[in-house]
């Protein structure tokens, strides 16, 4: 018996890209972006949304799938360098599900 | 005791967002976007995108919480409005678990 | 007998919105925008940016031409905060216009 | 006697990439990118939108005028991809010089 994958994948994840930050730049993808510093790894992240965007408007949903796991996987590095705990990320959506989305949306300043 | 809240709240607010699809557009934030559409959507997932950078560069780890959460509420809707199940996604970064970051990026063409 | 508008329209409009800096907010939407600062400013370029990736792929050639000029007012806005001179960045593409693009392109650090 | 570079290094440069459309893709930077297509082209203007913006927050502006020469670029490239003439765009902005900026973003639909 098998089970679907669930959204745990993304905490084991970070806890993975977490344990690179500091390591030789020559070993992973991922220590080589911690070496390259915050505007490397916020650009990546920019790149990766608009990929995911062009995926979505012009590529179909096997693109969008490719392209949602690279921009989830650079916002997971961003978090490591920046120093937030998945977690608070969590908790503050967790936060808004009690609250009705478009309420939610309006208490923004836009 | 309490516990740290963990990402299957993405799981749950996919649910949540899901079932707003095709709900009248003045009922919530969510049946909104997706009344205006697939272009809509992917706007927005960009502007967030964004913000977190901003958020990153020049405001700090508290705004990059926000906006970081704001970025992943869009792309759930993003991936509802695409057909895209979530767990198509973790699937794919579980796939990826087992491959080395740069492996993984030189594997992909450009 | 008319002529075609080329882009010196562009130095003209810098020169208005390099006039509006410092000028009460409330008196243009570019005066506004200064007063936000180069976040808010930086965020709007990204966020046009991202509405003429999405005029391009699926809106056709009249809402590319509408947000390419809200790309470029932005744009403009972003030099005036950033003490940026246009004649520094038309300097600039003249440099390359001699240079292969494909050359130029080689000659940058990735 | 020497004259500041102005704005119509653009009209130049557009006429340059214009007609490299269609030429083979070994020739030159911009013909690859004609070759790669619509969604390319849009990523690559995508992708140099996020630079601009990280130079304009955390690199100063010598790299803001490097970013914001290659967005440039890349947008020309979208408008010969798309068939917009800039002679259209500059028409759009002189339209909007007259009207206060204010006044222009009200009036646009959200």
């Amino acid at each position: 018996m098998t089970t679907l994958p669930d959204a745990l994948v993304l905490d084991r994840l970070f806890a993975t890209i977490a344990a690179r930050k500091g390591a030789d730049a020559d070993t992973s993808y991922t220590a080589r972006l911690f070496s390259q510093g915050p505007r490397k790894i916020a650009q990546k992240l920019g790149e990766e949304a608009v990929e995911t965007i062009v995926a979505a408007l012009a590529e179909g949903r096997d693109r969008v799938i490719g392209e949602s796991a690279d921009l989830l996987y650079h916002l997971l590095v961003l978090w490591a360098e920046t120093a937030v705990a998945p977690a608070e990320v969590w908790a503050e959506l967790q936060r808004r599900e009690g609250v009705s989305g478009l309420e939610e949306k309006k208490g923004r300043t836009q």
